[in-house]
Parts: C-alpha cells; sequence; structure tokens
C-alpha cells in the first residue's frame, strides 16, 4: 500500500464500491448494516472497505462500539482537487481542440441548395 | 486490477512517481530514457510506470519504435474532477466552519489592556 497521503486517497478511491460508499456517505451518516445493505454485500466485506477509507482519512467513525456510524470526510478530496488543478488546462485546451475540429468539419460541409 | 476506467486512473494516481511522470509530462513529451534521469529509476522500472500510465489513457506513446516519446493525455483527470464536483460543497464546507470556529477563538482571547 503506498505510504504518502495522496497516494493513499487515490488507492482508497480506485475501488467503485469504495466509491459508492463516499456517494451515500455524502447523503448522510450511516452503520455499516445499513451501507450493506444495497449493496448486497456481507458485513466483513463492507467493513473492510470502511478500514480502508478510514485509513485515508475519507471517512471517521463514530465512538459507539457497537453502532460506529461512518461519515464522510471531505478534505482528502480537497488536495486530490489541487492537485488536479494543475492540469486542467490540458483537458480544456483538449476540448477546444475539439470543439475546433468539429467547427471544421461543419464549415466543410455543403451547404444545402436554395430552393 | 481494477477494471472500470474511473478505478483504472486513480489506481495509475496512486504513486508519486507515476504523478511526477505526468508532472514532468505537462512540461512536454519525453522519452524514457528522459523520463528515468531525473528520477535516478532503471528503465524498465521507468517503462513499467509508462504501461500503467498508457493502460489508463493518461499518456500516449508515439510510434517511432525506439525512442516512443510519452506525451500527457489529460481527459482521464477531466473525468475524474467531474466525479470530485460532488463533493465540492463538503470540504468547502467544512474549511467555512474552521474559519467560524477561529473567528469564535479570536472573539474569546481578551482584548489588549488600553495604556
Amino acid at each position: 500500500m503506498p505510504t504518502d497521503r495522496l497516494s493513499q486517497t487515490f488507492a482508497a478511491l480506485a475501488d467503485p464500491t469504495r466509491r459508492a460508499i463516499l456517494a451515500r456517505l455524502s447523503t448522510g451518516e450511516a452503520t455499516v448494516n445499513e451501507l450493506a445493505e444495497p449493496f448486497e454485500m456481507s458485513l466483513p466485506a463492507v467493513s473492510k472497505h470502511l478500514k480502508v477509507l478510514e485509513h485515508a482519512g475519507l471517512i471517521s467513525r463514530g465512538r459507539e462500539a457497537q453502532w460506529r456510524p461512518a461519515r464522510l470526510q471531505a478534505e482528502p478530496l480537497k488536495d486530490v482537487s489541487d492537485w488536479l488543478e494543475t492540469y486542467r488546462r490540458f483537458w480544456e485546451a483538449s476540448f477546444a481542440r475539439l470543439d475546433a475540429l468539429i467547427e471544421e468539419l461543419k464549415q466543410k460541409q455543403p451547404k444545402p441548395e436554395k430552393k
């Protein structure tokens, strides 16, 4: 497993079930039981995913031993957003090139004849 | 290895060397040799990282067999950015709460006495 914080965050996000758990938690905190139900997963499987998310700082757990509701912690996602910002101009540039290409193709199309 | 596209992107980004390679490529395309030098890595080690990045669609490689310069492809990063957008309100809210707390602490501090 990666040791630096940003790598830990990326590794935790590299799983569709863990991203679905975060999406569920974005609507409010939930217990392991509540999380297991919609995913049709065993409690140990959900617990394992929650441990990865907690280790990456993406969720926190309540203190009541029996329930321990999980809650979204979005701060590591801000670090991902900050890291991404450097690259924004690249994807914006590539979409701009695509737009220009589409415009060029439109210009080349024969114009409809006048009736 | 994860099979969905977004998970592949996150997994590829979960390594500080691969992120450093992307940062280098954001300044222009580079060959394996040029990439290996600053990282003091073996060519096979760099090649392995490039394969992960290429598989995730984060770089493309030139066609000349001998050089095959690598080039940044930022489109998958846009998907990460789109995915993150849902969570922006959470980290912005938590920083707003922190600001409010700091303001509250400031208010509670004893005012300096007038001389």
